[in-house]
């Protein structure tokens, strides 16, 4: 096992004095960890680079470059949702595990998805004009066509961001101060969660590389190694405060209750979730980032595709959980579809593949 | 200038006698091309090959391997409508510019495309219900919107390949064949198609590597630099059959003319074709496949991202056009947001680009 300790000196060739865009380590060392076949060959090829840790930072396994600075996107969002537990906000406001799921979410713009956050809203005094995230229409295609059939636009309500949004949203009101541009870096909100981001991962981020995420709030560069190692603070928080360890208990079980919150009932995130009972708690980011923590084996993950590519990290992810033994081989064979998916043309015919790579280095 | 007739062997390591995938060449070797960046960061990388030729074989610049078998998915078209047009069909059937271009196209299912299949259709004696192409929804948002506001349903014309479709119905039609089955690999038009890749990519396909495409045609695998000669030959035809020549000049002329037809009035293609004065005649295809002929300097090309990433494939397709001077550097200023995209939030502010590799080995 090595130990993680090493990375914590990373983070600080953050942002260049000069300005200039830094590379966040080169990546010339992640292998390729995932195939896309069509017929008879190989047509495209994912490079990756992963790390699977316990909370006190020993790596179990890797492959590539864990030093990696990348930024954790949404993936990271069980651990931006401490605050508004550890706070006291989510009791206070006396929040469900639904809505504790959905703050954790890039839902899919289901009917309950958009239910939930209707419901929370009014609840804290806002409504979905307060929400910063800006609208898109929904992820679900189902979704998607029944809201234009019906000649409905979409709001902030409908974006992926919404639950996490409302919760900070619920942080700010709890804590008394503005809630206008809660998505700023400056604000309150974003700096509680830039603590827990240093605490949980075990580095300082002061000058980390930084920009801005899909949905209008900072996103931090971190190193890939490191945020596994926040995600296995998670699943194992014996080390941390006592709030902070009751607040990882609370994300993780209402991640595990409601797993279908946390994206929707054909996505990835959730059929993982409902597949292995909720003994691993799974998340994915844009960009090709993937985080999941596994309470029973006190272990976190982390994972970055180099290209972005959200079909290679849920490949990636279904293997790790392969090699802990999370998903059982009789599992993963009644889940082909999901962790190893089929590819199809537009008549349904099955044309290829999205796999592991044939020699997978972990 | 590299001469690539040893490319010629490449296709017979085609499919393997077991029946087992091949990987169609290792990809070790294609370099970082794009860049995407986040704030202060890059965020992800896409490694591409590529190989720019003349019309016989040379050379003239490449990155990464252009010996590795690639499908050319969608970005072969304009080789593929040369039966089309060398059979006497096009003639036959009084194809306008616009179709001729259309049957070239991923078009975006805007209502000019629409249109264009659905009356060229009964002038061939068919009808939507003859296309084998399946149904989706046009990639045109505007039009996606519309239609399902319209409380209409995607139909096989709404298909981005209903065009080439088209076309292949037209050609079977001329050759007094029966229409069903068309998207067969034994059917005499695919066999036709078979033959003028052949020809135009100098090698023979009889064992090639073949799978299907998402519109159910064959695809054909075929090593990168034979694809970029293929184009070259069509920018250059000197040393074709008459009716070959007559038939390459009526297709690029045919999308120089109605670029739009060929993806969209907001797409790519159609934008450089548009900002070129059809100078360069380029298609995309899935899987990060890209190819384009350039008449006035005799010259193709062909790219393939190794991790199938369009907006990487987009990338370097505007370098190759950089180099070859095809876009000068105030056209590229001027086009900056089509050939370096700046990537935006869901509120509409700019927060990274997708870009060139600051080394760009070409």
């Amino acid at each position: 096992m090595t130990a993680l300790s090493k990375l914590n000196s990373i983070a600080a060739n953050g942002n260049q004095a000069d300005g200039s865009i830094i590379d966040g380590k080169a990546d010339a060392d992640s292998p390729i960890l995932v195939e896309v076949t069509r017929g008879s060959m190989v047509e495209s090829r994912h490079r990756a680079s992963l790390a699977v840790v316990d909370s006190e930072g020993g790596v179990v396994f890797s492959s590539g470059a864990f030093e990696r600075v990348v930024y954790g996107r949404s993936a990271v969002k069980p651990l931006q949702a401490i605050p508004l537990v550890e706070s006291g906000a989510a009791e206070a406001f006396n929040l469900s595990d639904a809505e504790i799921s959905i703050a954790c979410a890039s839902h899919d713009g289901e009917d309950r998805h958009l239910e939930t956050v209707r419901a929370w809203l009014p609840r804290i005094g806002c409504s979905v004009s307060d929400l910063e995230c800006g609208a898109h229409l929904p992820y679900h295609e189902a979704s998607m066509i029944a809201l234009l059939r019906s000649g409905g636009e979409p709001t902030a309500a409908h974006n992926n961001c919404s639950g996490k949004h409302t919760g900070f949203l619920t942080l700010a009101k709890h804590l008394d101060v503005d809630t206008k541009g809660y998505i700023k870096y400056e604000h309150p909100v974003q700096q509680r969660i830039l603590g827990v981001l240093e605490s949980m991962c075990g580095l300082e981020l002061g000058d980390a590389p930084r920009g801005i995420d899909g949905c209008g709030i900072p996103v931090i560069g971190i190193p890939l190694g490191n945020i596994a190692l926040g995600m296995a603070r998670m699943a194992d928080p014996s080390g941390q405060s006592e709030a902070r360890q009751a607040a990882c208990k609370k994300i993780l079980g209402a991640m595990a209750a409601e797993p279908v919150m946390v994206a929707g009932s054909t996505r990835f995130c959730t059929r993982i979730m409902e597949s292995t009972s909720g003994r691993a708690l799974v998340k994915t980011g844009a960009e090709g980032v993937y985080c999941g923590a596994i309470p029973e084996l006190g272990l976190g993950f982390a994972l970055k595709v180099d290209d972005g590519a959200t079909r290679a990290a849920e490949v990636v992810t279904g293997q790790i959980l392969r090699k802990l033994g999370i998903l059982s081989d009789a599992q993963a064979k009644s889940f082909a579809e999901l962790i190893e998916p089929p590819l199809f043309n537009r008549v349904g015919k099955t044309i290829g593949q999205v796999r592991a790579a044939e020699k997978m280095p972990f």
